[in-house]
């Protein structure tokens, strides 16, 4: 039998209380399905800070490294709002990704049809919508180098931070987005700065060089990342695939999810490279939502999105693409049903905590 | 008679068209109310390329500094996608702002009545909405050295920006911010990414001390910038003033202005510091929109954000408060009559080109 290794970590609040509806899911895999899901789990954030002073431990991240795939719920709250910036609890999170190379951040913006008329844009704007946003995550702002605070005297302090892109970076992002392209609507739009920054004029010609050289079939546009936030909110379905950086990708992604009415909903996976042997990724798979400490521990948080992020990583960690679409489909099922948690909540609908709604989406699948 | 020197740059594309209906105010003002504006013009952007070589001659950056306030128009167009980096349209805007020291750019974001509907957001989220955008203009990685493409080899380019801000750049547009939110609501949000960038730490720390030490009664909250950028697709109307970085803001702004309904009508004001024996501050006054090259010379552009601006001019470089008061209601009162130029237009409403929608205006002042 097959053998799946997943890591889990859960991390700060609401976390546990979404891994525990993914982790039923595994279980049912495994006893009807005969799955072959091996877990182990570990502490990241703020959990792994008050344990052991660091955001994530080494042990934990050999276990990560060594997985095959992470299933990550959220990291972050005011309890951890004043520890030292190394070990704040986005810090295990940043680690994560840039030691396991995840430097293709797909974040997909759908609209539930069942909450298009959630969303604060007109119905008809979102009706539909299916976007994919490839966010680079290892690179730019995030971790170029210096990045510092330095006293000058004189009560004045001077902050820097880098943003840094090499050529072969935004190549492979661009050839992730166009091969993701060709899977959908074969349309890709790059954003960037370029009549700003430097990064955005390099980033411009890599991803016109690429697109010339491996993917001349897919449609290419260029817009700059200001005007991309604005035709965003206009006219979201002009779009099918979005590249940008790792700050931009942080900003349109966001706005890209509240769009649609299902925030608190999307999933998102963060890829690495494919082994040259194997030809496996590593793989990291986490909600775009955080940590909510307003709501944690009161069995009251929504699991689609923890559990949607299940979906792509049987999608794309193993391939599993009928258990992908089963389990999508078992979340569409639950909202046609009227079944909602209550940051989902409408008329009519059927108000459910997070293990009740866990076990609804169990039972469609 | 007191004299007022103003320095026109209507720049490329409609900026030619749209300064045009903002002369006949000029000229109205001097003749019917003894205003006693002068008016001289340059040169910038494009225009300043193909007649110069640069984005803006060292002359025009005089009469621009001698000035009491510059109007500027808009920049850029595809003519000029290959220029130089170093001389493409852009730069002529970036060195204005820079040299002239014009650190705090204001952008409200409004609503106008007439237009809630065209807003893509529900229409009750944006009715009466009232934003002011304070942006910071001459620092942050718009400006950080180095700033540069570096050939390594191997078919290798690194790409670097600077994001760099110190205490004081920090300290000067959050008090900016305060003083303004007083006259308004009284609320600021600040808005930065500390828990990635080290500028964003710095911002946090200046903005909070800047609010003890001298803005204790103004209601301060702070915000993630990606969180922002949702919040401001959620409930926009939860702000007042947001206060923020150059390059977030240029994200920010842009996303506030298209939930208007009113992009193409929004004005902005780039502020420098007052002088320390006049007590008079640098201005220049710009639409947030941009050149439209698709639409120039066709003589259908709104002219009512570069008029909008003029009456950002007159409130914050004269203290002309009734003047500055009437024209913006004349704008009003023009759009509740239904007339409207192609950007805005709607079922029913009268369909007026440039000049008309300036005369219209006028009609009302
Ligand atoms: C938590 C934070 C470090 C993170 C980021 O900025 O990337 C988050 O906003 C995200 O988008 O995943
Ligand atoms: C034209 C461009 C350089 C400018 C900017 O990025 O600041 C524009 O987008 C703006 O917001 O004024």
């Amino acid at each position: 039998m097959t053998q799946r290794n997943l890591f889990l970590l859960p991390g700060d609040g609401i976390g546990q209380e979404t891994m525990a509806e993914v982790r039923k899911i595994i279980d049912y895999m495994n006893a009807e399905q005969n799955a072959g899901f091996t877990t182990d789990e570990g502490l990241v954030g703020g959990s792994a800070y008050d344990a052991h002073g660091v955001a994530i431990t080494d042990a934990d991240m050999e276990k990560a490294l060594a997985a095959d795939a992470v299933l990550f719920g959220a990291v972050g709250g005011p309890k951890w709002d004043a520890v030292p910036y190394e070990v704040r609890p986005e810090a295990g999170l940043l680690r994560l990704r840039k030691d396991l190379e995840l430097f293709a951040n797909l974040r997909p913006a759908i609209c539930y049809p069942a909450l298009a008329a959630a969303s604060s844009l007109k119905p008809e704007l979102v009706e539909g919508l299916d976007i994919l946003i490839v966010r680079e995550l290892t690179g730019g702002v995030y971790f170029g180098e210096p990045k510092t605070i330095t006293d000058l005297g004189n009560g004045q302090k001077r902050a820097i931070d880098t943003q840094v892109y090499d050529t072969y970076e935004i190549e492979r992002i661009a050839s992730v987005a166009f091969e993701l392209a060709r899977t959908r609507k074969n349309a890709v739009c790059s954003m960037e700065k370029r009549n700003v920054m430097k990064s955005g004029v390099l980033w411009n010609q890599v991803v016109t060089e690429t697109h010339k050289a491996k993917y001349p079939d897919v449609k290419l546009e260029h817009m700059l990342a200001d005007a991309g936030g604005m035709q965003l909110v206009r006219a979201p379905k002009q779009f099918d695939v979005i590249v940008t950086d790792n700050l931009f990708g942080d900003m349109l992604s966001d706005v890209a999810a509240m769009l649609t009415g299902s925030l608190g909903m999307l999933p998102s996976a963060s890829l690495g490279a494919p082994d040259a042997k194997t030809g496996k990724r590593k793989a990291m798979y986490e909600p775009v939502h955080g940590s909510a400490p307003d709501i944690a521990g009161q069995g009251i948080a929504n699991p689609i999105a923890m559990i949607a992020s299940f979906a792509m990583c049987l999608r794309y960690s193993f391939n599993m693409v009928k258990e992908a679409d089963n389990l999508e489909k078992a979340i569409a099922n639950v909202l046609d049903k009227g079944i909602r948690t209550g940051d989902i909540m409408a008329e009519g609908a059927t108000r459910v905590g997070t293990t009740q709604m866990g076990d609804a989406i169990l039972a469609e699948f």
